[in-house]
């Protein structure tokens, strides 16, 4: 049994918290939050108390899930404290400071888990274990679709370290993930289609990326903040012997047939209901493998791609790695 | 090479002129039709003459298209003439007319194909290829669902013979087709809810038939005059180790993905579209097998379960056949 | 907040017991269940405790899903002690059993719901809220197809009631939740396919039933024991503007290309994968509702649908209900 | 009734021919070809005459289908003979002898159709039409997936122009066609990952560009000269209010369900299967316009993007246009 403090109490520590709860292997010791009533609330729904910051990082793990900014300080608070730590990502907008932050994880020796969830998804999970499996023999080509539903508030955009940072992070990580070497280029280009107010607060709405690795393997990432249909999320490898793709989730399996055509249902609205269950496995795996130690280098790795990427869009060159 | 004949210029007539004129083996003599403007557009179209029914019936072989009441005559008269014969179904809305009719066939000595074109639709003809090989083991259910994009005017209804010697017929030679057994029973339930006009026509345009083979075999249609979205034309059959279906061709691959969902395109609109390369493998069928002499039995066989069908639906009782 | 008792502890009540622990306004107060061991290991996975009989009947609700025997006398205990009673299907095997457990119910003046779990499966409760919103106009023909991944033993069948009143019945409660009419006669063929100690134990494993109701509308169901591709569930709703399906669901969206062709995944493997969202939604309701007092009546018409079918499929004849 | 003479009886020449036979508004005047046996055999199944090249170019129109090296040469003849000319892709390799060419055909007042076909796609064509109707509102951005069922013999490869302008034309020209915008920068990025000959003879077999346009719309485009499960032709338009794409053809409709899962066919293999309907439209097109003078510009600038894609593979940079 796990002992798990939740820091932050906002949308992402809501669903943390409520797994934490729901876990047979984990223990919610309590919920700090600068934002007592939001504590409260949550503390309330999980049947568990409000704690202080001090309290949760007395606990045997803790689960980061307040601002960005304030990630790579609590992780080191919790490293120095001895805890197993699951983080949600980013550590740090930073490669320096991240880098600084996994030098204290390191040293204090201690887990630390980032929250990629979407390895965890059993669609992408799913294709990356036949991957692997040599499903589709050797793999020559990486097609990851990725589009938000609509853009963030102007406010938000202007601190979240931009498209590549924010958003593009997430695929640039499962290239990553199923590429099975490292990126040797990436070009991104990128440009204000959505919103103006976007492109007033400095950044794009709009992304394609093209990784390469040194054996040739080839990979396309398409990003945008819109999408009229739903959640897009799409990842297609195409190998020597064939080809897998996980596709997009249904609200539902309805369809109706008329004169305008076959109608189905768009795809889940946004990540709390596509990766739902992906937020579950990702915690089983924390509580299972606290013990074996994840390092929390696939965040730096992620992160220093996508400061690349938005190199690349700004110069409009191709950036060696 | 094979000259065929073709007697009437209508909207089927003109199907398989058009396909022998274009057939390597077959060479289209002339088009006979008592309505001379329409055999006179027809016969420009395909590079041929409008001809007698006379010189008609002194070709090597004639392709039947005319109204369903002269089918039988006609066919009498081509046996008679030695001729080999393709007529559209029916062979005539009366089983003793029919079996007369294969009688004078038979004796003549001539060969008679009946024109049920789906046996020959690439996609039904595919399922049955592969039942046949196997795939799904032994057969035990079969689901034909067959729906007509909208009523035909009460007017054909009045002379059509009703739904199931008309419409229906079709699905049961499918029936039979696939079964692989004779039907012992039959059960149809039927009532009017597409027009009103079709009942007072004495007529169903809504049917549910259950066939029951010797060996527990079953088999379920569905049918009704109205399909908003197109032409509905789907089989599927479960087996023991499996099962196989055959889906709707779509007017084109194009999807439209916005807040209303993703619509694909109805499917094809009616039989012309639907089974154009149906009627083009039925005439190929034709030309390439006239030798081995196909008897028409097909056609009295389905004829026979049409009018089982009609009982029951009109006493309301299963039928033992 | 509503306390519950849970009598029975195999996997139906593994099922409720968890999601009743997991309801927001659910208390679990117990579970009873004569396997010890079984009581033992599913109240402590629920953090809750072993309880008696009678104390499961002193809770303010109780949830029967204990063997189908057992259900009619404990549905009588629970109303006489004046509790809101959830009873997994079916109420009993015999009509008249049935007849004198909802009367006592009536008298006792308790709700009683019985489990349908599937008017709750999200998607075709979204067909149901679709059509009912008159998204295809008025209905005209419905098709279930419902079929298990693989039979029950032959112990069970024995003692099942009959795959009518066994499996069926959920397709009939189906029929009957989204026909909006009662039906005036049933079809049943029926056979042995599947399994010949199926047969031996004097029952079916295959079965097609043919509904009509009043004004004409007309339903089929095909049922089978066996599906080797999952546990297949489909409803296909046919209106005079449209038509309404709701499909099966995929273990994950992950397809695999090559040169066999595209192959996407098995259908969820069996009700417990397929219903689980199903399961929970069911007994929201019931938590929610149960002042407004469920009946329990469904159980009846369904049963009396199945036991026509019964009928019908042992005489060969059509059934006027 | 346009008199068309076609040059050139191999495997592109042969399809154009059947389809001036079987056209209503053209008639084949004969076939020209140095292989004298393919040329007979061609004009016997068309029902022409083999001619000289001379009396190819008497003609009113011409379809040249010769190999590529003759192809501009062929192109001047004709328009100094004043012929109506539709020219097989490319025009030439290298953009100077095209402009050369093009120059010609403008002095002489022809009118010049360049044979990319993939416009005249139906499903590609729909969503164009859709597209400029305004369904998905401000197009944002492309992305278009092109692979070939298997790579070219390396002889054919050495004289290909390379994977660009013998292969990515075809995107190149289809994005040309849909971005509604020139491209102002192209990246390519380009491996061996197929066939190591095809490295030997200098090329590529697997490659991804990206476009970008003056307004900032991005465009991606995927290659491989592999595909085992057939040839595989998709484009994905992404707008302001919604998506449309454009998706592969099967062999038929039917699919195979069992253990392994639910098993659709394959792709059609090949261009030959996949375009033969665009190849009719594209001739009916060149028929029917003939008059109003289509200029073969289109070759221009597809090819002026091929080597700009070629240059940014070999270099690894960003390509200014």
């Amino acid at each position: 049994m796990l002992d798990i403090a939740v820091i932050g109490a906002g949308r992402i520590g809501q669903i943390h918290a409520r797994n934490i709860a729901a876990h047979q292997g984990a223990r919610l010791v309590g919920v700090a939050d600068p934002d007592e009533a939001a504590a409260r609330r949550l503390a309330d729904a999980c049947g568990t108390s409000v704690i202080s910051l001090d309290a949760a990082f007395a606990a045997k793990a803790v689960l980061i899930a307040s601002p960005t900014p304030t990630h790579a300080d609590f992780i080191e608070a919790a490293a120095n404290a001895g805890q197993a730590i699951f983080c949600e990502k980013p550590i740090d907008l930073s490669v320096a400071r991240v880098e600084e932050c996994l030098a204290t994880v390191r040293r204090a020796g201690v887990a630390l888990m980032v929250g990629f969830n979407r390895r965890f998804d059993p669609h992408f999970a799913e294709l990356k274990r036949r991957l692997d499996a040599g499903a589709i023999g050797r793999l020559e080509m990486l097609t990851i679709i990725s589009r938000d539903p609509s853009p963030p508030p102007p406010a938000y955009v202007a601190v979240s370290g931009g498209l590549f940072r924010d958003m593009m992070i997430h695929d640039l990580d499962m290239a990553l993930f199923l590429l099975g070497e490292e990126p040797v280029s990436v070009y991104a280009a990128a440009s204000v289609q959505v919103d103006p107010a976007i492109g007033t607060a400095g950044d794009v709405d709009t992304a394609m990326v093209t990784l390469r690795t040194a054996s040739g393997r080839l990979c396309q990432i398409s990003n945008s903040r819109r999408a009229t249909y739903g959640y897009d999320q799409r990842i297609e490898a195409h190998g020597a012997t064939g080809m897998l793709r996980a596709g997009n989730v249904p609200v539902s399996t309805v369809e109706l047939a008329n004169a305008s055509g076959i109608t189905a249902d768009p795809v889940l609205p946004f990540f709390l209901e596509r990766y739902a269950a992906a937020y579950r496995a990702e915690l089983d795996c924390f509580v299972t493998n606290v013990a074996s130690g994840p390092s929390g280098d696939d965040g730096l790795a992620a992160l220093r791609l996508a400061d690349a990427a938005t190199r690349s869009a700004q110069t409009g060159q191709v950036v060696a790695l």
